[in-house]
């Protein structure tokens, strides 16, 4: 790519506007909640069209309500260079994960038009529809549909607890459009967000190069043993759940240290019956696995069948593993990775290569199109949660190189 | 003690009595729920004051519905021999817990009169009120005030969950007595029960001498990590909750097995928040121990709080203990103890020594008089189950030891 310039977003007015999205669904801990394709969405929506149309873009709403706002290339019908996220947040969710992607993007719009740089290809800020996934119960459906993975009657149809539809949802806010979602052409896509993990802050880099989205995997065990009075059965007597449940989070937990950079997780853990004084008589533990690497995901799964299949058995107790999810690593773009960290090496950023641990957008655009993300630290690592912080000059960075990476994909 | 004679309870009709009780409330899985001062119970007492009034019981009932069916002895002012236990169940409880001490108390008094045999002292069948603790959260307390162990009034206004009290719960089903609770004289108690544990039928044994009640301790583990997304967030990086709690349980066991016949039971976990995609930020872990000599159980208390308290440090995890719940070790008389097994020998039945692992009323009546227990198999040691079983001759040969042990201090 070309050295950067001394073009540089305006990153107070990107905070600013971080801000002012932050106050719709502001949430008493100090993050947001707005589910998806809620009034509050359709506020944080409303909002954000306002704010490309004073900026001058076209703004398109496709059939799952995602939202593009383009700025015109001097080639109309050139393929566009797309950037963006999504505003919807987890209930109790934080002010950047998904909104900054969305606003950095708009951002570059606004930062090129007023320095008056003409781009070949046009440049699109994009919107996505539900990524969070916490009301239909199925995350990053908008851009899966766009990349056509899945189905738009499939998507459209899909219900909220309460039997509202996405399609019916859409309605109620304003956002069933009617432009195509299949089947357009995108030059690349670029998705700034925040880590969401602690490695860049925790090694003082400023821009995470990511290389692709882990694979993951969510096995169900469910352990049986036999249930008894815990006053009374004689230790050497009991078949107990608990235990062997918590000799299989210590066993896998094991297995995880020896396979990083993947990680396993068991945070949801359920007793029968739960209570003080009878001993468990099952135990249902969901394990969550993930590795940049989907066959040594493989690997890492059969050492939790083995191991966790040996400490049943020397306890004496019953395990059967169930399969409940899973997903495929994502791989990006060579050329994109490369224009990121192209992009943060000129800026003179200090920069790390990363695989993201959580699902994004940006994995069902790269089914489609050369894809790249950028990353930023945040506070302790700390996302889906209220207290979700990051810094301002680490904002306004990775908004630069989204600029840069931009500019470079659409000449 | 003296040798026993040819003198035999009537197997068959204790077991026609036990399975004629069980009908009330009786459970779609072959057991009975009869919460304490329920219809239920209303019932159940109702059928036992019939059967008592009908072998020539006097019927007392005192302020706390105690039920005491009395055959007279040849001195009427001597202090009584008095065995039973109590009526009420868990919810989903079994057939026998509680209520073959009672009719096993019945069936002694009636074979006493059919056969003509005069004692000193006068003997009572007794009805405790309230020992499961089910409906209103503090078992054993009607046997408690009896021995002098806590106060009339206080056990009165005990509220169930819908605000009512025992006071008003007793006016209900007609058991609030008139008779006085307090300073009631008693020569000896004895108390026929299951075992609710399996090693009398492991070992092949039909009597246990009861030799007291375990020491028995509820502590709180309350653990402290931090939450984080289960897909970003690196292995070594952690502080979980969850894995922190898991080797406190396989630590807690390995305490509880060098402590034998000591007992530990991990058996209520809770994670915050107890979801698949956040490591746990929180656990809390109750831990039920028991032992029974007390001082051992003070060195067990000791070795888990520095065994967790490791496990924490280790793991960059806080750990807060407190007792929540704590009772002395009941330590039964050495002639009533000398008393049951004598009758188990002179009987020719297989027998051993044992601790109760669970609380009884018993252990109350300890307080005020010698006492002892007579423990019968239940079948794989089930108990606080709609599936608890035992034999009719291991509950005929326990009703019979009772017979001589209540002779035996009858004269």
């Amino acid at each position: 790519m070309s050295p950067v310039g001394e073009l540089r977003v305006n990153g107070d007015r990107l905070w600013k506007d971080l801000m002012a999205m932050a106050e719709i669904g502001a949430t008493p801990g100090g993050g947001s909640g707005r589910l998806a394709l809620s009034g509050l969405d359709r506020q944080a929506r409303n909002l954000f069209v306002g704010w490309a149309e004073a900026a001058g873009c076209a703004v398109r709403i496709d059939k799952l309500g995602n939202i593009f706002a383009r700025r015109a290339g001097t080639e109309a019908d050139a393929p566009p260079v797309i950037a963006g996220s999504h505003l919807d947040t987890q209930p109790l969710g934080g002010r950047f994960d998904g909104v900054y992607g969305v606003l950095a993007a708009l951002e570059v719009l606004r930062t090129l038009d007023e320095n008056g740089i003409e781009t070949k290809a046009p440049l699109d800020a994009v919107c996505w529809t539900d990524e969070e996934g916490c009301r239909f119960e199925a995350g990053m459906v908008a851009s899966g549909v766009f990349a056509g993975k899945y189905d738009l009657d499939w998507a459209l149809a899909i219900a909220d607890p309460d039997g509202v539809t996405v399609s019916e949802a859409l309605k109620e806010i304003g956002y069933a459009g009617t432009e195509p979602i299949v089947g357009i052409p995108v030059a690349a896509y670029f998705e700034a967000h925040i880590e969401q993990g602690p490695i860049l802050e925790a090694e003082g880099k400023t821009i995470g190069v990511v290389l692709g989205a882990q694979a993951r995997r969510v096995l169900r065990l469910e352990v049986e043993g036999a249930e008894g009075h815990a006053g009374t059965v004689p230790m050497d007597r009991r078949r107990d759940a608990a235990l062997g449940a918590a000799r299989m989070v210590d066993a896998i937990n094991k297995i995880a240290l020896d396979n990083m950079p993947g990680v396993i997780t068991v945070a949801d853990i359920r007793l029968r019956p739960n209570s003080r004084n009878t001993i468990a008589g099952g135990a249902v533990l969901v394990v969550h696995s993930g590795h940049p690497d989907g066959v040594t995901l493989d690997t890492m799964e059969v050492a939790i069948e083995a191991a966790c299949g040996e400490i049943a058995s020397a306890a004496e107790l019953e395990l059967s593993i169930e399969v409940k999810d899973q997903s495929d690593a994502s791989v990006f773009d060579e050329r994109c990775i490369a224009t990121v960290r192209d992009a943060a090496k000129a800026l003179g950023l200090a920069h790390r290569d990363i695989h993201s641990g959580a699902g994004h957008d940006a994995c069902n655009l790269a089914l489609k199109a050369p894809t790249g993300m950028i990353f930023v630290p945040c506070e302790d690592g700390i996302s889906h949660n209220e207290t979700e912080n990051a810094k301002p000059e680490d904002l306004a960075a990775g908004a630069n190189v989204l600029l840069y990476a931009m500019l470079a994909w659409a000449k």
